[in-house]
């Protein structure tokens, strides 16, 4: 935990939170933090900026927090993705939110499987802990927007227009020579990510005919948390060039 | 599993092996492979190619094997990595093997607690089914070299002249502004990756008197195994450019 997240609500008028639980545990055993010590800290879509420990009780901590710091622009990168299996999404949010996207729109295709859609690592309830856990560990405040299409026709020929109306479309592809640096020019980038078997013809001339160009992390086929991490850190590489 | 990998010694003088276990269930179960299906696989360290199903019984699978392919380059990179956490060492086996290391050499470091090297993960017996099953989803044949070094002092003093002699060192740090893209130049490349707490100033000033520059993923603070694989996905990218 490099940076202590709060939820709006949770300060009150005169900027101060009261925390228990994890935080509260992190900041009495790991950091073994006193009052007058001052926290990286930020507010969940807000501001960063630092925490002065107030108090430490056993089963409280209450912290006074300063917003010195920006809002982190959201991240320029957009990820759809074929739902994986629900053991490999499970453990994808977490590093998703470290590497960085603001959005995160999940659809079906031809070879994912109709019950992963009714899993609970798609629950807000299970993810958001985990998105925000990933922004604990990376520094920022924005949490990815997640939205799950259960068409991909219809998400590509009805909705992506308003959704991503500008920017670049990027679908992953191992064969592709197109390397992701350059395929990307300071545009946002919505960057599309297939399931295990790959997409279907038929999907990826419909990628294709709404201006999606085929890139690759190189030749080695990566499954899909270990391509998706790989693709998204070149697109956020590309960008510092 | 993209390729069906055997060992050297599962092969007969006439080119046949006889497989049970989880790479037989996986042709019978997954693929509903039946004789005379060709199927691409390799020998470990050794060349791809393809196998040919000879009979499909319950228990057993027999193949016989057809070595048409190359025997694939050692991949340009070698990890230098602090040993984390088992929970987290034990999650990164697969994905190294997947994106491409020659070597792991393993050290200590300040910030790395000593029962970590107790780890059953650092056994061969767990971690050499682990690699494979990232050789198996990439389609590589080459199975990393893992070297445990219990002293950072002795193996960067004393040890890594012979073992990495040519090359260019580099070391993760999310504060350096130069890109991994920037560091690399078509030279055999050995990276450092510290602990969760980070190097000490000692170790960062033992690293650069032994020749590592200091490279980035960008700003964002990383996991070791969200940086490791950001970091070797960077490397084998410039390598393409």
């Amino acid at each position: 935990m490099n940076l202590i997240l709060l939820e709006p609500g949770e300060l009150n008028d005169a900027g101060e939170a009261r925390l228990s639980g994890r935080r509260a545990h992190h900041i009495r055993e790991v950091l073994h933090a006193k009052a007058g010590r001052k926290l990286r800290a930020g507010i969940l879509n807000g501001p960063l900026g630092s925490v002065e420990v107030v108090t430490v009780q056993d089963d409280e901590v209450a912290l006074r927090f300063d917003s010195s710091g920006a809002i982190p622009p959201v991240p320029p990168v957009d990820l759809l993705l074929a739902l994986p299996r629900p053991k490999v999404m499970k453990r994808l949010w977490a590093p998703l939110a470290q590497i960085g996207v603001g959005r995160i729109f999940l659809t079906n295709a031809e070879k994912v499987e109709r019950y992963y859609f009714d899993s609970h690592v798609l629950d807000p309830a299970f993810y958001r802990p985990r998105l925000i856990e990933g922004l604990e560990q990376a520094m920022d405040t924005r949490v990815p927007e997640v939205a799950v299409h259960k068409q991909l026709k219809v998400l590509l020929e009805d909705e992506l227009g308003d959704l991503c109306p500008d920017g670049r479309r990027l679908i992953a592809d191992p064969g592709a020579k197109t390397r992701v640096g350059d395929a990307v020019g300071g545009d946002r980038i919505l960057l599309a990510v297939g399931p295990e078997g790959g997409w279907t013809v038929y999907e990826l001339d419909l990628f294709r005919a709404h201006g999606f160009t085929s890139v690759s992390a190189g030749l080695r086929v990566l499954r899909t948390d270990i391509a998706c991490i790989a693709l998204l850190t070149l697109v956020h590489d590309a960008g510092r060039a």
